[in-house]
């Protein structure tokens, strides 16, 4: 017997007859003789109909209320979920986020999980009670509802399986796991049986869309064992399983995965003086603005000036650009320039420590065929590149045969 | 500056644009310096969509779930509310029925409001905030969600006035006021400006719909001051107050009004021995499969056996019905037969207990409109009659003259 924190995303309870398939699916676990609690997000398009409620009525929703107005989507889920289970003869009980106990600071729509309380889950569970709970919510000192922000439900899935230690926690999405990039891109993109965490995390910020990555960092912190799943398949499979690298004693494949996005805008001030605070100066007043900056690249100087260029999310372009244009004399800089349309395409993988030549190879892979690269970032496990937009699709088929990813990696023995 | 506490129906709030101005409404009570607690229900329409939802997934549908899905429904409205308010420049903060501290027992889509906390809302009251609270809802001892049942929102409002003996309580609803009848069948009726407590109660019990029946128990029991008013008037005038018969030094009229329902039906069983104890051995089974019973009537005795009948609600007919032919050889009874078309009228009036002839007035308008009466009922101000249901506006109508409640009574001096 195990316990196991199941999570469905909304595509998967989007109608009732979905719930039924889900509950069906739940049950075959409790019938293998296992313990479950089941975290479900609100029906697919549940939550957009509410918050264009909310703004119908204020231009910007206050957060608290949104919060409250919000996670009735999910209550209708965990209600709906649950009877279905007794429909078929199993003892369900759903939970709110508050009803469960789950801790969060008070930052309403983006609250941060701190505690959760097990005791009342433990005590149902033993009772042979199948546990339904709201996923992307939870409850403030002051017990106001509050709201982990979009994808929260992945958050609450795994933070639940680590609160419960939990022996595995699966997420079911409507794709059949984690792949080596979009299929829809690549139609030759191979399913990964397993991924390390740090890989997932690196895929999930830059841009695949497939695990919330504040889930991905909550099942690092607390290492829990987290697959992803079907939710469409009659029989899903293994999926994906995300691994610590210290389970693993095999090799690793240089590349796991090529993410994207084209979310991507670049800022460029040109002939700024090349001195010390210059980075601090440019970008002091965009995250005061709250604009997060992802990639930075300054170039060497010319004659005491150079030029800054860096990234931001394309929703903050405008904003970044004119606060630039505002300070720009105070930073003493020639002018300020920019792109709304870069996108940027990342390679990722464990093995890429102890490889050389990974960069290279990349960057040969896409000079073949003209692309050029507009900037550039590391981490250990990660390059990322932005590029024009219009090369996107193409940069990522010709990395995803470059790192030859649609091969099956060779066995080791 | 007063307290008071305002209840909006689903009809009120049943759009963005209809809230917008329960908004407004609330306002000007605030800028006229009162304390304001608004108590709302679901838009309209919602909880019968939530139910609908339920009832595709689980045929009758579990209690508890079906709570935690149908409260859902007025957390929307306060999270709307709330914002619409602050739109307008006001603090204003939701609550739900758990949040507010609502303490009911167990009994789940009926439960009974036992205890309301009012230590957070004073707080909040004197920190120059208004709030909203879920109506219809509240919480068990065990943390569940628990609601009242159908029109518990009433209910809701009324008990919060009673915990923060609030100076008035005042019900929004589609009418302007408790009327001698209803204005669709006589349109002459007229709106009352005042009307005791216990004739409030019977005109509810009978059947009239503007407020539902457990709300003015409430208020007679904590002697709220409660007020109709309709929220679709600019100046919803002063409505109809509920007063208690000890403030009134007045001379009441004989009768404040005239209610009516259509839902009930009659079951005679004929040739029963008429003997002690018949009466609980024919209503005994029909009580314990839990249907109510409502006129009861037993005729005299010719040759030891007498004809017995009651009416019951006529979802319950066929049920009741099948229950006496099952016993009606251990009754020693001749038959069962009853009609499912009968409608029951009552004349309602504290002024009833101290004049005679009321009943002759009401029976003699009946008869010479040739309405024969099936059965009656009388209480100390109450005097209702089941007739054929074809003839219940005509009867309405009849009444509502011969006791001259077209008239406005006229001035003591």
């Amino acid at each position: 017997m195990a316990l196991i924190v199941q999570k469905y995303g909304g595509t998967s309870v989007g109608s009732p007859e979905r719930i039924k398939n889900v509950a069906k699916r739940v049950a075959r676990f409790k019938e293998a003789g296992h313990q479950l609690v089941v975290v479900v997000s609100a029906m697919s398009g549940e939550t957009n109909r509410l918050i264009a409620l909310a703004k119908e009525i204020q231009s910007s929703p206050d957060p608290r209320e949104l919060d409250v107005l919000a996670s009735t989507g999910e209550q209708v889920t965990i209600a709906l979920l649950s009877m279905a289970l007794q429909e078929l003869g199993y003892k369900a009980k759903s939970y709110t986020g508050g009803q469960v106990r789950v801790h969060t600071d008070n930052a309403f729509t983006k609250a941060r999980i701190e505690h959760i309380d097990t005791e009342r889950m433990r005590a149902d569970l033993d009772n042979d009670t199948i546990l339904i709970v709201a996923g992307f919510q939870g409850m403030d000192p002051d017990g106001n509802i509050t709201t982990l922000g979009r994808g929260g439900s992945d958050t609450s899935g795994v933070a639940l399986a680590a609160a419960l230690q939990a022996d595995e926690c699966q997420i079911y999405t409507d794709v059949d796991g984690v792949y080596t990039t979009d299929p829809r891109i690549v139609p030759d993109a191979r399913r990964l049986e397993t991924i390390t965490f740090e890989e997932m995390l690196e895929l999930a910020s830059q841009g695949s869309k497939i695990l919330q990555i504040r889930s991905v960092e909550f099942a690092g912190k607390y290492k829990v064992k987290l697959r992803v799943l079907s939710s469409f398949m009659d029989d899903p499979g293994a999926g994906t399983l995300i691994t610590f690298e210290e389970d693993s004693n095999m090799e690793k494949p240089v590349i796991s995965g090529i993410a994207f996005n084209r979310d991507e805008a670049k800022i460029t001030v040109r002939g700024v003086p090349d001195k010390p605070g210059i980075a601090y100066q440019i970008l002091g007043p965009v995250a005061d603005a709250n604009v997060d900056v992802d990639m930075i690249i300054q170039n060497i100087s010319h004659d005491g000036t150079t030029d800054f260029s860096f990234t931001v999310h394309r929703n903050d372009f405008n904003r970044a650009k004119l606060i630039l244009e505002e300070t720009l004399s105070h930073i003493g800089g020639a002018s300020v320039t920019g792109s709304a349309d870069v996108a940027k395409v990342s390679i990722v993988g464990i093995g890429m420590k102890s490889h050389a030549g990974v960069a290279s190879t990349m960057f040969r892979a896409l000079a073949e065929e003209g692309i050029n690269i507009q900037i550039i970032t590391t981490s250990e496990i990660k390059i990322s590149v932005g590029i024009d937009e219009k090369y996107m699709e193409l940069a990522v088929r010709v990395l995803h045969k470059a790192f030859e990813l649609d091969k099956e990696p060779a066995p080791l023995a």
